[in-house]
């Protein structure tokens, strides 16, 4: 069960002005599921996406990244769940600009300005003839409060959906910012998450957006990781509709900050509900590491420590086998590191020091704290300034049960 | 289960002439059952190892450095299972110097030409006192035809032990390779394995023994992954004693290579056997990239496969989403990778080709070839003479039970 997670209720998901979603079966992949979304922008809305680096990246990626290259107005977002039209060839680019085309035709613009988005199994062809079946019933669906059945639409292996909104004030005036995601397995995010969409009704230069997004997902998506599996299809995407009655926000503005903070917020909070509800996840982890000389060998470290399967299988039995956590921290890859400089905690209990176990740490600490649903491990390594968490969640009986059944 | 995997028989592991081996309970960490293990070797022998690479090294890893650069003839190895010595800081180093006193005394040489070994539980105190105590009932029992005891007497958490003989001609005389590993998770050698030892009555010379352990380990043991966890006490020694009538071999003598080869052979088997034990392993993996420009991109894709719990736990469950092996590849991080160029096969079959499935490939095949207990999954990339082997196993339940429950 998700870890300090449950679908937020509808109405806590406020509109934003200038957006509106709307979903429909269309028999993707199973019957009797809303499995295609659209999410229609109003004229003037500026959007900005970050895509997987995976080589092996989906279609629609591709053709996302074409589409906002040339420049044109963006007017709709189509996802669909149940396939990821990834490693589909030739035949997926068509599927996608089919689905393109069909939506532009509908809503009376250009193929070039809907971006097009996937989840679901690799490597199968995309039933773009369902999809586009769908797409008259999703326009019939739009409404500005759609956002909860639009993150239960774009749900694969999540078992909740996965909503924010925060409301702040610039200048006396009120603005919106709610975002969706999903994912819960394949996550290491590269640039961004599985799927994610942040709206605001804030009018921002592209500039800025792009600076906000780029912000906001280096502390965010790319901070976590279920299983070091680095999807072909992860994309995030940020909105701003210009709706509010607020002037445009440029990176030299007194708002952007507080704007670009209150988004990183949200995909922050987003991003932790990915893990929380990550495959099978028992355990919510934050693992911190400080004082390394700069932020690649902290990651590095980080990310040893949090993919590690014997580290995530004794989170999962509550046992402070510590060790292992000292095995991952040395093979990390840090060419000259000091173990004997280091110090490891374990909540608030420092556990190893001197390149061994502490002289004050009792097991009964670390049992103590390996039963709380919410663990932090802090490696501080004594040799820098630089800084980096990272989020990530135990390795648990029903990770392999769900990725063994998966596809059946 | 062990993939295709038993117990060497007791006769079928040939005494090689110049090395007896000993064993004791010395209650260590579980009572009743052999956990000290001591190979004595004749004078004359010759050493050779090599270390794990994890920047937590075991105290016994860095002893054994140290004891190796002195120069000094080695005349006995003492191995314990159940604590593995590591993140012990300095007062680990003085169990393991103790270790190896006690053992000179009773064996009437210098501490120096004893090489100690641990593995089991890190980050807890070796109970050295007992260790010592057992060493008298070791020399007891010191035989030459005690392989299989000393195999047995290694083991964690291990199924079943590891053992391979080789005998082979040389200028009409015979000589004999027999070799011993242990391992089950925490598997991913980065220059050796958890522990092997290997040994031959041929007289070899001591650059020829260092090349050949290399040219072997880079071959067998730096070729398998289980988990991805690279241990603390990773160790492979390879041992010549010259006891046999051949005289010594250098590398420029014409029967280096054959020797050379037999060696390997004999670590390659060992290093499976070890895969083939992997933590709740049910398939043996074999994973072949080709094609590439070099090694490093070669193996930074077959680790990706071999890494990934997608692929390992679809594996378990003989189902062939094999989407998962093309969102490895992709994530493999080679940047400039044509995905569009590469071809997959399942055992015999044409998978995926032109970034996407191969009009031929049919899921009849991909299901038949994944319910059989050996698998292999090769990669085609088509833009260089560069090609690695490397072997893995799936990932169950019985992985996550195992490393749940390992210290309780």
């Amino acid at each position: 069960m998700p870890v300090n997670l449950t679908a937020p209720e509808a109405q806590s998901l406020l509109p934003v002005k200038g957006i509106k979603l709307g979903a429909a079966e269309a028999n993707v992949r199973k019957p009797d599921r809303k499995d295609v979304l659209v999410m229609q922008l109003a004229p003037g809305s500026k959007v900005a996406g970050v895509f997987t680096q995976n080589r092996f990246c989906a279609a629609p990626v591709t053709l996302c990244k074409e589409h906002l290259a040339t420049g044109n107005e963006i007017r709709a977002l189509v996802v669909n769940t149940g396939n990821a039209n990834a490693g589909t060839g030739e035949p997926g680019m068509q599927h996608a600009r089919q689905t393109c085309e069909a939506l532009a035709t509908l809503l009376e613009c250009k193929p070039e300005q809907i971006l097009p988005f996937s989840t679901g199994v690799i490597m199968e062809p995309l039933p773009a003839d369902r999809i586009i079946q769908g797409l008259p019933r999703c326009i019939d669906d739009l409404q500005e409060d759609h956002w909860l059945r639009a993150a239960e639409t774009i749900m694969t292996t999540d078992i909740v959906a996965k909503g924010v909104s925060r409301q702040i004030m610039i200048d006396g005036k009120a603005l919106t910012i709610t975002g969706i995601s999903k994912g819960s397995g394949m996550i290491h995010p590269n640039m961004a998450t599985m799927l994610g969409y942040i709206a605001t009704d804030a009018a921002v230069s592209q500039a800025a957006l792009e600076s906000i997004i780029r912000h906001a997902v280096n502390r965010s998506f790319n901070c976590i990781t279920v299983d070091g599996d680095t999807s072909t299809n992860d994309s995030l995407i940020l909105i701003a509709t210009g709706q509010s009655q607020l002037p445009q926000i440029s990176e030299t503005d007194a708002g952007f900050e507080v704007l670009r903070a209150a988004i990183t917020e949200v995909a922050i909070e987003l991003a932790q509900a990915i893990v929380r509800d990550g495959e099978g996840a028992t355990k919510f982890m934050t693992v911190q590491v400080s004082g390394g000389r700069d932020k690649v060998e902290c990651r590095k470290i980080a990310y040893a420590i949090a993919h590690s399967p014997l580290i995530k299988t004794a989170f999962f039995a509550s046992d402070p086998n510590l060790g292992r956590i000292l095995a991952a921290i040395g093979y990390a890859g840090v060419e000259d590191l000091d173990v004997n400089a280091l110090r490891l905690y374990l909540g608030e209990y420092l556990v190893a020091e001197n390149g061994g176990r502490a002289a004050t740490y009792e097991e009964a600490q670390g049992a103590a704290v390996m039963h709380e649903p919410e663990i932090t491990v802090r490696v501080e390594l004594d040799r820098g300034p630089a800084e980096v968490t990272i989020w990530t969640c135990d390795f648990s009986y029903d990770y392999v049960r769900i990725n063994a059944d998966y596809r059946s």
